[in-house]
């Protein structure tokens, strides 16, 4: 499957207007203004809003000259029903643009209300590959995790309560148009979510490195990713020192234009359904997940994960190929083990019964087709077992 | 100066969306469609038309029924009043989008008749950072050749035959909505255009490796490039083999969108007033400077250089920042010796009495501004009696 464009041959690269550094928040305005609005829907949640950050933002869109009204109920995991909420409020509202302040589940929220706000019907419709034909409203988003990557990509990952699974929406249609990427915005995260979210960051890298569609055009920012974690993820989350969150902001930010556009993997295809079903935060279920899946993979792709150790840790360089690429678990392992995350899905509450559910929604989960192997769905229920 | 933003300390990156591969020309008539436009101007010139590919994009245009109008009165180097005689047709035709098919040259054309599309006045009014205002029509662009990286930049270059100085316009209004990089394109190139436009893919890359607005989202891509045409462009430019010419165009995207994002250099600073003045190819322009201007910026951007060195050739790994950094002019006097371009000036026609005022032209450059070193009028003119 290409999932990037009608022709099988043809390659796409294609990410938002990036502006980074402290004060970027202060462009929402003029970035909201300048893509036509006047009435800004402004999608966020209860713990950025604590944080301070909307209010900052709020004043921009005031300073800019533009209405606003606020949707900040948005949870992780975020749920169809609260698309439809947001919706309404758009409407409600008149709105024509759209910002999100937050981290994955805002944003997630936000490219569900935009949909809907051009597409009509249910969000539901729009599950899977380039459904979304309409263009969507302006969208300006300012991340305030460095992990989603959902800033600077055509993703959008919707729980449908009814069915009890995570959908994922994948459109070139929703790419919003500017992320605004200011560091001052992570220093008002937890250490655990700092934690978490870098290995969401992370694990976006290493699948689209390994991805069926990885290309010229995204390897070097996955690798640069990958580098920047392994330098930056241990202090960023030990001590939010300003250094290593402008390096993991930037991390996140290469992972996600290098997984829009090459895609993901086996990883996110199991990680999303223990978000489903068990609320899981995603970047923790990335990271219980990832050593695992990566045994897995790794013959099938060795020279990539060989080079993944170097990005990791330069002194694999020396090893041979099958050395670095076997290096690459156990490395996992020690930087989940330092970062302070959990690293077996029981102490997660997962029920050994619930597996092959949990294995039948992944082996159906559009992430799986661009895994360097396909899976039978007996080999996905032994990785969840090895992570058990 | 940051010509990016109007706040100093944020940095930014905005690149078209790109489509890569054989068939990308296939699309130009659904990205046109779907941008909106009805009526395209096809900017382009007389050899892209003689080798068919305008013939191929009009089958296009139809089939996605859209109505078309041709202009290909535009050379190298060109020339202010080409954009005048472009917009005219533009506004003749009740023209709604611009699609340009060609090199450096029909792009460059086909954004100077996009800025007056939209924001009328005379082209020369828009020559400097930021002065397009207006959003510009929706623009196409499929490169012929694999060196401008206009496709997927925020420049234009037009020459004033008034007062005889080619005109930098840099606004980030400019960028191209989609580049369709298309690498059949290349085949019918000659090899000594081969050789020119891929040299001055290499000077992008080296000049915003060593721009003071380089960053952590350029330089990836612009090390990536220089490494690409390395490997590439010895055998593109003998033999025209499909896997050089594929890694010689994504050296150039990567180049372009390096330097889009971290502006140039010297080299371009100097190489301007050569096209003014003697109409040179800008490609070899760059290349005749290229190993002079090295030898001068290397000092104040010496393990950039060893960087470079790196990427150019993995055997200076194992020497010291200087020994490798000193190593990157005598191994780019071998490049340019191996492709056959001119090597000296004076081989060009180049009037040593000329050299007061083309250092005069280059000092004012806007390309100046972002190299690793300021130089004064007499370092430039000996810069230029350095590469007679």
């Amino acid at each position: 499957m290409n999932a990037m464009t009608a022709n099988e041959d043809l390659l796409k690269f294609e990410i938002p207007e990036v502006v980074f550094g402290r004060g970027a928040l202060g462009q929402i305005g003029d970035c909201a203004g300048r893509l036509g609005g006047e009435r800004v829907l402004l999608v966020t949640d209860p713990g950025v809003a604590a944080a301070g950050w909307v209010d900052e933002a709020i004043g921009h869109l005031r300073d800019a000259g533009l209405d606003w009204a606020v949707f900040d109920n948005v949870v992780t995991n975020p749920r169809d029903f609260q698309v439809e909420q947001g919706i309404q409020l758009y409407r409600r509202k008149r709105c024509d643009v759209i910002v999100a302040v937050g981290g994955g589940s805002p944003i997630d929220t936000a490219k569900g209300i935009a949909i809907l706000a051009s597409n009509h019907g249910a969000i539901h419709e729009y599950e899977g590959c380039n459904l979304v034909t309409q263009p969507i409203p302006p969208l300006v988003c300012a991340p305030t995790t460095a992990g989603t990557g959902a800033d600077v990509s055509q993703f959008s990952i919707i729980a449908d309560t009814r069915r009890k699974v995570k959908m994922t929406l994948l459109s070139r249609a929703i790419m919003p148009d500017v992320s605004l990427i200011d560091p001052r915005l992570l220093t008002t995260l937890s250490l655990e979510m700092i934690a978490a979210t870098g290995m969401d960051a992370l694990t976006h890298a290493v699948e689209a490195y390994v991805s069926s569609l990885a290309w010229p055009m995204t390897d070097p920012h996955a690798l640069h990713a990958i580098e920047l974690v392994g330098r930056h993820l241990r202090e960023a989350a030990r001590a939010k020192s300003p250094a290593a969150l402008d390096g993991m902001f930037i991390a996140c930010l290469e992972a996600g234009i290098a997984f829009s556009n090459a895609i993901l993997g086996a990883i996110h295809a199991l990680a999303h359904p223990l978000g489903a079903l068990y609320d899981i935060h995603h970047g923790v279920a990335n990271a219980v997940l990832l050593p695992a899946v990566v045994r897995k993979n790794m013959g099938y792709a060795l020279s990539r994960f060989a080079d993944i150790a170097h990005a990791l840790s330069p002194e694999t360089r020396g090893r041979g190929v099958r050395a670095a690429a076997e290096a690459v678990p156990e490395m996992l392992d020690a930087l989940i083990a330092d970062i302070g995350l959990p690293s077996r899905l029981s102490e997660l509450g997962v029920d050994p019964a619930d597996i092959p559910a949990l294995a039948e929604m992944a082996q159906v989960d559009p992430c799986m087709l661009t895994n360097p192997y396909c899976y039978s769905k007996a080999e996905i229920e032994s990785m969840y077992r090895d992570a058990l």
